[in-house]
């Protein structure tokens, strides 16, 4: 990696003031990740404040041909914001301003670096909510970035239909809003779609305008322990094909149910377990609530343990939501790495019987658990950062997991995107003519291949 | 237009057989639309079987750079299929086959040529549909083709939505699946949704993978009259914001309601009426009719007509279906033209209101309806084809219109595209740089110009 040209440097020094810093400690926080991923730092990082500002940027690394990786919360998962060929890391986090919510509407306009639990906290008076949640408390802008999911995109779909229109800042610093705040739209190309999910390949994304719902009369929580996984799979399974609109609906195996009993200081069952959330009017939820126990109990699930207060849900959610750092932490000082396909549902409990069988040879700690109403669940390993032998045996496993996956007509990758670490079962997945495509349209939108070089695909 | 090339013409002629054509018939068919553009003939039409013909198809008119206008039933209105640089049409009507149905995934894969009543047809067995419904029986690829969405879409969504997954012919004749069928993916670009919406830009699509639906327990219809035009906007507007998950919820103003009584000897009341559908449990429709009942009546609409019978609720939607023609026949020999903006629903009483106060200075008979739950209407002249005042004078009406709505964060199409009349709208909506990023996405991918020329924008 060559130094940054100087006269960049200048510039940008001119542009940020003390936002634009060279510091170690700024350099390291932003070349590293949650994951195994090795570190890579950036040369210089901003703090950007507004779209503007991230145009001006733009224009000058477009002209010195600098690398530029956009940076929000730094949770992602595949290295999708490591500046693996250094560069300048714009940190979009203090861009966190709420700037407009059209509560007749149902939707809101918000800087990229909002984030998904200051939203929420944010619209609460409002009678609305924002459901995409993927666990970590991400940036709104990295969330479109990686296309999210998480726990409710069983209900309430992804990013992909969250995002009505975006602003956003091209690799040569023009600014453009990818389309207007209409519900639906027959204008053109789909360019919000084609943003949301390019992982900050295309340019950056500062603005997002997003679809919102109400908040649900009624909501309630559940918790029921299964005799097997495979039953509490099929149960799963049974409450997609008959079109029960549960709000979430997620697995975790009984490793898993351990770790997050010792995380979390709870004392649920462990065994194979099902959390549910249904939404709705009361008495349409009492209605799902009866269809869903009867699913579970010809399934061999066991009592549901209910949630209905605030606080006893948000602590039910809250354990789920360590239940990453609760697995990688059941040996100390380990490190996680995470799978995610997703399969069509009617291939899932054939592709976590499988998954189980080879887990069960393996040396590494690992739980599952999962969006399994989208088909999608995770094998998260607690992986011992010094063995190279660990690393490489989750790495094997993780190649035969995902071909076995896209055998199924499933995917490499239900919400976390390609980053770095899935370049080859993109390649795997959709051929070599359609990753192809992909890079064409790189290249013609960023020419210079300044934006987060090295993810997705190599150019 | 010059000659097309004989060694073409030849080579076409070799793989298609009698499958090729230049009688004058089947190019007059091929290039005439429903609504007031002018014809526009090609200069062959073929009539593809499969995916493997339009591939080599594409192949030779790259090689001889021959615009390509694929061609699914012609019921595009906004000039979408017309061959405006001639070359060759192809007819994808005979690709009509239903490839396969993945019941327990509620998704089905079809051929570009199937039409949604065909494969509705089809379902029925299955318990599952497809609700995207844009009126006319139009084939699945133009659905996708143009983002079609309709009268289900307030509930289920438009095209966008409901496309899992494309098989693409590219316009050097590389055969491409845009991605695998899981539900949701993050594996790179989101090359389905970029082809959905293109307009047969830049490729042509050859086969679908669509999300299906259960078919609901309870489906009930009703039709129900209102003093005003504003009060039936002011319904759907309060419904769409307290989240009830109407299925169906289209209005008509009272000269639109003349029209279908004339048209299909119905008697309802000339008011301007709202028809409603509700889908769900037995109890949870019941619950969602009190509430629609009770806004109705609140902003003064009067009886529920209910059409709980199959054959009722299908004649009242024949009758909406119909409604097009109904207005465009309501004198002899005219001709059709129908706008199609889409607002933010806070914003729909008002942009509904100002067209028609403009209405009423016009001479051209002129209807409104719309699939207002998603703040989307038409207005449809019927217009004498032999006055040029009277087609100037919609063309006026109809840039005000735009402009007006696109003023309010709207859209210039909700669902029929820009075809080749709405691509000055297209710039004014969205602006120069985001339509020349369309156009250089377009130019990478079709680099001679051969798919679908003169449309969305001019190259």
């Amino acid at each position: 990696m060559s130094d940054l040209n100087a006269d960049f440097v200048q510039s940008v020094e001119r542009l940020f003031g003390n936002r634009a810093t060279m510091a170690l400690a700024a350099l390291s926080q932003h070349g590293h990740s949650e994951v195994h991923y090795e570190d890579a730092l950036p040369q210089l990082v901003v703090y950007a404040h507004n779209t503007e500002e991230v145009a001006e940027l733009l224009k000058l690394a477009n002209q010195f041909e600098v690398p530029v990786t956009p940076y929000g919360a730094g949770t992602s998962v595949e290295g999708n914001a490591l500046p693996v060929h250094g560069g300048v890391c714009v940190d979009l986090s203090e861009m966190d301003s709420i700037l407009a919510i059209n509560q007749a509407d149902l939707d809101c306009t918000v800087q990229a670096g909002v984030r998904r639990e200051q939203l929420n906290d944010y619209l609460r008076d409002t009678g609305l909510f924002f459901p995409i949640d993927p666990g970590a408390n991400a940036t709104i802008g990295g969330m479109a970035s990686t296309r999210a999911s998480g726990t409710n995109a069983v209900r309430y779909g992804t990013m992909r239909e969250a995002v009505l229109s975006l602003r956003v800042v091209l690799p040569d610093g023009k600014i453009v809003r990818t389309s207007q705040r209409a519900k639906k739209s027959a204008a053109g190309y789909d360019l919000t779609r084609l943003f949301v999910g390019s992982e900050g390949t295309l340019g950056i994304i500062t603005e997002i305008t997003l679809r919102l719902h109400g908040i649900p009369e009624t909501i309630s929580a559940a918790v029921c322990p299964f005799n097997s996984l495979g039953g509490a799979v099929d149960t799963v399974v049974q409450i997609i094909q008959i079109g029960l609109p549960i709000a979430r609906v997620e697995i975790l195996d009984s490793a898993q149910m351990r770790a997050v009993n010792r995380w979390s200081q709870l004392s649920y069952a462990e065994q194979p377990t099902l959390f549910f959330e249904f939404h709705g009017s009361q008495a349409y939820v009492l209605e799902q609530i009866e269809t869903a126990k009867l699913l579970s109990h010809e399934n061999g699930g066991g009592e549901f343990s209910w949630a209905d207060k605030v606080e006893d849900r948000n602590r039910l959610w809250k354990a789920r939501h360590e239940a990453y750092y609760a697995a990688v932490n059941v040996r100390p000082n380990a490190v996680g790495w995470t799978s995610d396909v997703c399969v069509p549902i009617s291939r899932l409990a054939e592709c976590i019987e499988l998954t189980q069988h080879e887990l069960a040879e393996m040396q590494v700690p690992a739980t599952i658990l999962g969006h399994v109403g989208d088909g999608n669940f995770h094998v998260i390993f607690s992986i011992d950062p010094t063995s190279v032998d660990e690393l490489r045996a989750v790495e094997e496993f993780n190649k035969r997991l995902i071909s076995r996956a896209v055998a199924m007509d499933g995917t490499c990758t239900g919400e976390h995107g390609i980053g770095i670490g899935k370049k080859a079962c993109l390649l795997e997945e959709l051929g070599d003519d359609v990753v192809a495509l992909m890079r064409s349209i790189k290249g013609v939108i960023d020419p210079k291949g300044i934006m987060n070089p090295g993810k997705i695909f190599d150019l």
